[in-house]
């Protein structure tokens, strides 16, 4: 198998040696280590064909690999020693920048960072954007319908691909690699391989949507008393604001005091409740004063209670930080539990007021860490627990929370090989059953990325 | 067969009357007549799973029909008359509008303009709209993956479905009636059932996203030398006005005459080449004043010759006739042809010039009547004929050059059963065959919409 794959790679197409393998055999978070029968490097999309035909041809379980920084395992190969690592960083051309159409054809392997940068030389925003956006491709964010900080304004991923080019498991080529806005001619097939973490085709390259790129810019951070306090301010800005709202963020109290005890940085405002971090950008003069007329109106009107409006990048900055460092500063107070949930926006306030009420109860001396894109629905419910905590049990107690208030387990990671058991719980039979039933028509021996999401093996 | 229906649904719910089953049998077009078995009609979602149990037991040909507004002759039967017509129209009921979570759950049968006007009752917008929406209903649009006006700025329906209740071939149902903005647990299989015209499954109920609603209107026509100027103003506009742009439409000076000639409306400025109908729409002041702005520069810098803004409602509803009445005096004025296809936006001028010298010389005396939504890259290129023109020739010579650039031979109206012939020629055989394998994988029967889209018969 080492050497058909060499005939066709070339000898620096393929990983074999112990120390070249590791860094693709265990995930960002080194959770999970496997064990990789080798690592294929194609630089191109008849490479990456010619693979999947030997591989369908073996039944050998090829893992696709973008950037690695995925949160689900997805990426990496199990232990059997059998599974093969495709990587796809050596195919990193960016193909097409057009700023009139607005979108930017990309190889899967250009990272993102890389592709947003290539935007903002013809003065479009490619408005994808994640902590991880310096390691992460376009393939693997594709692959994961990535969401990030701008999902209330632009969408997921999802919402941004144009156009797809995907290698089948039998290497068959299908090159949609259209830049249309509009296109209803036919069933819109690349759909099923976006959020489809590599187990129903190899994405090879995509074509982006781009959009304005906004020159003015608001941030401010505000203190309410609870997040029904936060669903009104919500509405009063998209009342107000429109669509300029780029980030609504809900920060409780605890996460800010965690901040201020590992980092020593302290919110610039009075507050015993929860926090608001909001950012709106435009390009019409009037941001900035309709914002302050609407802080006013949520004080006057109680929504909040204390409010500061940043007056300069740096300022802007120091705001954004406060929440940035929040996941930093949990790592830093030990072990916790991580939840990235997503329930519908109303149901926000009662489904945090539950899951609080069933881990106090259930997991005594528990401290909530909540903080998330509320504009979206999503909230990281994260636990800080003892090294004793039962954390199967801990997820179940928020994960059925979820479910009875119309949430999702995964609002943004994916499922991978993590929340392979829980998908299977908390997603109806009928869900499950189309989604076997497509992995089997697009992947009928199982060779790819065997074992994530459905848990169906080859 | 009827005896069961009407068992199942109670008489009401079976049409059989030649007078009460008519309207169900012709496209809005009148272009083709269908021999409907019967009519039914259910009530409720167990009406429809029952109505698909026996279909698929039996092999009846189910067509789904919504409001029957569709272009492509997709929602009514064949001439055999053994095929079933299934309207949703009595599944009406708005289950559910929230304004904080901005999202609408509706049946399959609410009409559009109803939905709409929900809606708005709470200070929302439902950003789909098109000529059809008194008639159209939700399930209709969700199939059909319906465009319309303001496609620039909030995306084809795809883009709006947060949720969807589907009832598969066999009657399954699938409940994925949640209203998340993120939600990365597992396939997205409702993507499948959007936008493929009944063909897949049947949709009983669907949640949509809403937007803010804009206050502030700018409304505005320009003359420009041609379609590449007209470029130059959307890059201009877009780069000043960001994502404020709803419709940015170009008018061919025949447009415009046209409605000149029918309706003795003229255009209130002056210009010998093409227009464009622009409509910005905000919630910031300052929307008026940017706009000026970027009208004034565009004039200096002689990328549009001459412009009016709108200065009331009045005028800008004067404006938007120009644009609306031109599908009404292209009928006056005689036979047509007419492609409602997409190109990359860059592509656009070429296009139009490629596929106006193929009409001239192929067809002489032939005029052309291009019109549409330039912003998406989407043209109505209909061309004005005598009753003797071989129109598929004409089709041939205009979709030839639609694929040379790559582009699409249906932007918003679909497939239906108008253009299976050119589907299977213009689009790539991987792409033909991953749209059967879904077809055969989702309905093994052939039962849905048979020789739909793909031309597969049961
Ligand atoms: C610090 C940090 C912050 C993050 N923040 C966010 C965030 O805000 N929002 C968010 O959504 N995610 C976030 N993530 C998760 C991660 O960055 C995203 O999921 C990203 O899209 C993964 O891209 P990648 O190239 O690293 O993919 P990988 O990790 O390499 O792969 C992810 C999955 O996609 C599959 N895959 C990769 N490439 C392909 C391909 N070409 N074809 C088919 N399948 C493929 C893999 O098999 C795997 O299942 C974060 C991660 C880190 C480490
Ligand atoms: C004057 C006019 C203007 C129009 N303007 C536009 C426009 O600007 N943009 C645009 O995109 N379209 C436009 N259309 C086309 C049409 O209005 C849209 O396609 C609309 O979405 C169709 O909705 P409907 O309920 O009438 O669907 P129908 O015509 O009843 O059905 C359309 C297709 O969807 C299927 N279908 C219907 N309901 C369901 C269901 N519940 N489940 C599964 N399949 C179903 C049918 O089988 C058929 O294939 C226009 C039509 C007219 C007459």
């Amino acid at each position: 198998m080492i050497d058909t794959f060499k005939t066709l790679l070339g000898d620096a197409g393929v990983l074999t040696e112990p120390d070249d393998v590791a860094p693709y055999a265990t995930d960002w978070k080194h959770t999970v280590r496997g064990a990789p029968a080798c690592v294929l490097r194609p630089r191109n999309t008849a490479d990456v064909a010619a693979v999947m035909r030997i591989a369908h041809e073996r039944r050998i379980v090829i893992v696709p690999q973008g950037g690695n920084t995925g949160l689900a395992a997805g990426a990496v190969p199990d232990a059997s020693g059998s599974q093969v690592v495709l990587s796809l960083s050596r195919m990193k051309a960016i193909q097409n920048v057009d700023p009139v159409g607005m979108t930017i054809e990309a190889e899967a392997g250009c990272i993102l960072k890389t592709a947003q940068d290539a935007a903002a030389d013809v003065g479009r925003l490619l408005p994808i954007s994640l902590a991880a956006e310096g390691s992460a491709q376009i393939g693997g964010v594709v692959s994961t319908n990535a969401g990030g900080i701008n999902v209330l304004r632009y969408g997921m991923a999802r919402q941004l691909v144009l156009g797809l080019e995907v290698v089948q498991a039998d290497g068959t080529v299908i090159n949609g690699l259209r830049s249309l806005r509009k296109d209803n001619a036919g069933y819109d097939w690349k759909q099923l391989f976006i959020g489809s973490e590599g187990t129903l085709g190899i994405v090879t390259a995509a074509v982006l949507r781009l959009m304005p790129r906004p020159k003015l810019v608001v941030t401010s951070l505000l203190a309410v008393a609870d997040p029904a306090a936060a669903l009104r301010l919500l509405k009063l800005m998209q009342d107000e604001l429109g669509e300029t709202i780029n980030a609504f963020e809900l920060i409780s109290g605890l996460s800010v005091k965690l901040v201020e005890e590992q980092f020593g940085q302290r919110a610039p405002l009075a507050g015993n409740g929860w926090f608001v971090l909001i950012e709106a950008s435009a390009n019409l003069g009037g941001l900035r004063e309709a914002f302050e007329n609407v802080l006013s109106r949520a004080l006057e009107q109680a929504i909040a209670t204390d409010g500061v409006i940043a007056e300069s990048q740096t300022q802007a900055a120091q705001l954004w930080a406060i929440r940035e460092r929040i996941t930093e500063a949990e790592l830093k107070a030990g072990r916790s539990v991580k939840h990235d949930v997503s329930v519908p926006i109303p149901a926000l306030p009662a489904f945090l007021a539950d899951a609080e009420a069933s881990v106090s109860s259930g997991f005594p001396g528990a401290r909530i860490n909540a903080f998330g894109h509320a504009g979206d629905g999503n909230m990281h419910f994260n636990v800080l627990v003892s090294v004793d905590t039962d954390s199967a049990a801990l997820n179940r107690s928020v994960y059925d929370l979820v479910a009875i208030h119309g949430g999702s387990i995964s609002a943004e990671h994916g499922i991978g090989s993590y929340r392979v058991a829980e998908l299977a719980h908390y997603r109806a039979g009928a869900e499950l059953s189309i989604a076997r039933l497509l992995k089997r028509s697009l992947d009928p021996k199982g060779i790819l990325n065997s074992g994530k999401i459905l848990g169906m093996e080859k």
